[in-house]
């Protein structure tokens, strides 16, 4: 074995044990409480030696922070996907189906992380998982800022207004869809909730010439 | 002492053994995982003797529950005010407002049962708590029917869009003032939800000639 093949592999165990260490670590938060979840209880349930977390997270809560990071990423593609002189509301309607995606296509652990950001958040108040420094608000913002400057944002609308519109609708949206797939298989609603999104999309935006 | 005022004084401690029960529960819920507290621990921290609670509630679920339902009955009340002609969206908004008030405004226990409820839900799948049952949602399918049989739901809404679109509203405004009162003064903010909600209802809802 020459030493680039065995390098790969060291790697490859490396990233085996951090998901392997996340798994365990986000099955804990959503089983017991995450404030009592210490890191050598991660560590024993993980199989690891006590304090081995450290090589991988800075600490515990980025663990969870990390699925919101990732999340971020996507969000932050399609901002940078957007096309000048692309209609405000499709832009938010792109944001939007990311965020679904999100919630509800992105593998039960991000799922899980984000059930532990809300109780965490209901119990403890924000933390930054759920802030609204996160780059999710601010790419609303720039939307919302871009369609203002474009004309297209309906009379009586300020920025600020459709902000915290698109605010609770978007944690409405999440909050609701967290319930849906609960009980049920969440791909009979997609198509339900983007014709009412679009429907209410409708409702804050309009064409440049006010139609 | 005559019979009267000793039955009422027995009458009156019995409420004020309740009050305890129910507040020593909430408590309990928000601060312990709601699944690992017993009626044991209940009576134990209410200092009355243990099976005590099932003289005053059914069950420990109910002592939640009863939060519930006296919010019901406030919509309930509200719903038997609307007077025969009155605009739908009028109809909407006097609801949302006395859901922020069930929220916002009807005291510590209250606010504390909603987040265990969305907590428990959050972890364990939708209880009576915040099932689609409630008559929160029939009085908002109500007043939905109501608009849809005036033509006072805007084109390309169905009854069930709408009934949708204010699942997720009323949900995305609950989760939103819970985060809020968490960290800031509540009452700072009721303006300016109103504003965006009377907003919003506009892009649903016209007046019957179709302005």
């Amino acid at each position: 074995m020459n030493r680039k093949t065995k390098e790969k592999t060291r790697q490859e165990q490396a990233e085996e044990t951090k998901e392997r260490i996340r798994r365990v670590a986000l099955e804990l938060f959503s089983t017991k409480d995450y404030g009592t979840v210490t890191v050598s209880m991660i560590c024993r349930a993980a199989h690891v030696s006590n304090g081995l977390l450290y090589n991988y997270f800075p600490s515990k809560e980025s663990i969870l922070l990390d699925e919101f990071y990732k999340a971020d990423q996507r969000y932050l593609e399609i901002e940078r996907s957007f096309y000048e002189g692309q209609p405000a509301k499709e832009r938010m309607l792109l944001l939007m189906q990311a965020i679904w995606g999100s919630v509800c296509h992105s593998g039960i652990l991000s799922q899980r992380a984000i059930r532990v950001a809300y109780i965490n958040i209901l119990k403890n108040g924000v933390s930054e998982a759920l802030s609204l420094d996160r780059p999710v608000w601010a790419i609303t913002r720039n939307i919302i800022h871009y369609a203002k400057e474009r004309g297209e944002l309906r009379a009586g609308y300020s920025s600020f207004d459709a902000s915290l519109l698109f605010t609770i609708l978007s944690i409405g949206f999440v909050s609701t869809s967290l319930w849906d797939i609960v009980q049920k298989d969440v791909d009979g609603y997609e198509k339900e909730f983007f014709h009412v999104i679009d429907l209410a999309l409708d409702g804050v935006f309009q064409n440049p010439d006010g139609l």
